[in-house]
């Protein structure tokens, strides 16, 4: 190798920074092979276990971990052995006798989300990383999964709170990033929530009829948004976990329909009994009760279709669905409150 | 040791199922008592690492990890070495002279929130559980303090959803459960929308004099909810990674009020201008653009204080905040836009 030695002492300073640095120029953002390490114990398959346990010792102290070792030929990963196997087994065992075979590994390309859901699933310390030709470059530890787990979550909550992600935590954020974190999606919602305005502008004849109506805006918007956020929550945290996939669209669909029903009823019912009560307008309750089971329906559909399909088409469904179904949740709900309305009032 | 065979053997079958059974009855839901495994490597500071490399050879195959090894006398715990320094270190050397003292450990009773933190701040790959008296009891290792981190997370996302979390996935949650965990928050904070609309109800008399107030209500209710939403999901987050605190308040607050009308301003102007333009009503913009940085600075302030005044007195802000938010800003935004709208009508 050129200039080894030169190399080795860079490593013993600060390995993991230094490898690193190079690697970023490779390969591409929130990838395996940002994350990983070229600092592994590589094993052959016709060594003693006393023998890998004597190379451990000569060579552990540089490398990232050595729980793990990667028994290699020619560069290509033949197998696995853990640590633990090594100290507990019989001097003499050849490694070839003692690797795993079966082994979960990654490309260097593969999506940093998904090398984080792999050390979740089978409880890895640590994950090999191939190229393209099946020749192992690296490996990822899982204290670096780790970080990015916690990264790709606290992602997730602020795009799912309609602001862009910060690298850094709040307080390391300046004021003006904060502020552009933020701007972008406030004016695009408030631009959005002004087309659910000129819809309740629409009924202008409807209201100067009937003014109480304008009171229950905020009911059947907030219940709406609530009933939505509720459903897309569940759905966009599952996407994250891979419990869901766009093939279970139709069972998510079947599952919060029935769940919109039992929810809405007793929703419209305990409204309802309010409106009777206190406004004795019984046309009244049956607008908004109406409205009410419909809004929840038309929220819970439209909060686990479009996760699902934002996510299919290759979106991200934490950045994209949130806004999308306040949007579409408020102007359908004021479409059908008032369209319900007009109707039962005969306006 | 009472039973020790017997309890050697059922260890055998399912040593961390048989554990955690009899852990559940001693430890509260939630603590590191609940999580741990006593199967830890124990050595002695007089054993040489040959001896203690000896040690675990006879000993590894039962234990939950065998890459930390805890020195203890008399049950109390001396020190810790990592299996990597045992393999890399002279076989005479004695354990005594290659533990490390400082140790971070945790009490059985400490939450499993706490846990996982001190994993993901000091990149550990176990951590030991200490009783009343000091005494090492057990270790947790770091795919259950994972899991744990995971779990956590999704409760987080959950709640800030106004749902009840699962303690399943989504599918394996019925339906009835389902509609359990979110018809609660719905009834809650659709009556708590009522008090919007009664409110909206009180202006009766300034919306008939000027009907097109009514189509700004999604405007600035939308507005206040996702900008308060955007701070308490910050907030909310950075409690849980521990990177926020009570005591912090002051500048969290100074910090908002700052982005709030870096954020406020912009949108007011875009929004007066775009009154100005469509609706040729100067009065009508000024209500609404002022209205509008009112709202976000309220929101923004009522976003930050509120998670960390309930997490001071002990309560879960993931829980708590966002509903009693949307509530808040949903009221108040609609008591300054009215009753700024009111003044500058001179209604």
């Amino acid at each position: 190798m050129i200039g080894k030695s030169i190399f080795t002492n860079l490593l013993k300073k600060r390995p993991h920074k230094t490898v690193h640095d190079m690697l970023d120029k490779i390969y591409p953002d929130d990838s395996a092979g940002r994350m990983m390490t070229t600092e592994y114990i590589g094993l052959r398959k016709f060594m003693t276990v006393a023998e890998s346990l004597a190379h451990i010792k000569r060579t552990g102290i540089h490398k990232e971990t050595i729980y793990t070792c990667y028994v290699t030929e020619q560069r290509k990963l033949l197998g696995i052995v853990s640590t633990k196997d090594l100290m507990i087994s019989d001097d003499d065992l050849l490694i070839e006798n003692l690797m795993k075979t079966e082994i979960i590994s990654v490309h260097t390309h593969t999506d940093q989300e998904e090398v984080a859901h792999l050390f979740d699933r089978y409880n890895l310390l640590a994950l090999p990383v191939l190229d393209a030709l099946h020749t192992l470059v690296g490996i990822v530890t899982l204290d670096d999964a780790l970080d990015v787990m916690i990264d790709e979550t606290t992602e997730d909550i602020t795009k799912m709170a309609a602001v862009n992600p910060s690298e850094r935590p709040y307080f390391e954020t300046s004021v003006f990033r904060h502020v552009r974190n933020r701007i972008v999606w406030l004016l695009i919602l408030m631009f959005s929530a002004t087309i659910t305005g000129s819809i309740i502008a629409g009924y202008e004849s409807a209201i100067a009829a009937v003014p109480l109506l304008v009171s229950f805006i905020p009911v059947l918007m907030d219940t709406g948004g609530n009933g939505g956020s509720q459903t897309s929550a569940l759905i966009i945290r599952g996407l994250a976990l891979n419990e869901i996939h766009f093939s279970d669209l139709p069972r998510v669909i079947f599952k919060e329909f029935r769940i919109s029903i039992l929810v809405g009823i007793p929703l419209a019912l305990a409204n309802g009994l309010r409106i009777i009560i206190i406004n004795r307008n019984l046309l009244l309750a049956l607008a908004v009760s109406i409205s009410l089971v419909g809004v929840v329906t038309v929220s819970k559909m439209i909060g686990s279709v479009l996760p699902l399909c934002i996510k299919k088409i290759g979106l991200d469904p934490a950045v994209m669905a949130t806004p999308f179904i306040t949007t579409i949740v408020d102007t359908i709900s004021m479409l059908m409150f008032f369209g319900i309305a007009a109707r039962i009032f005969g306006l």
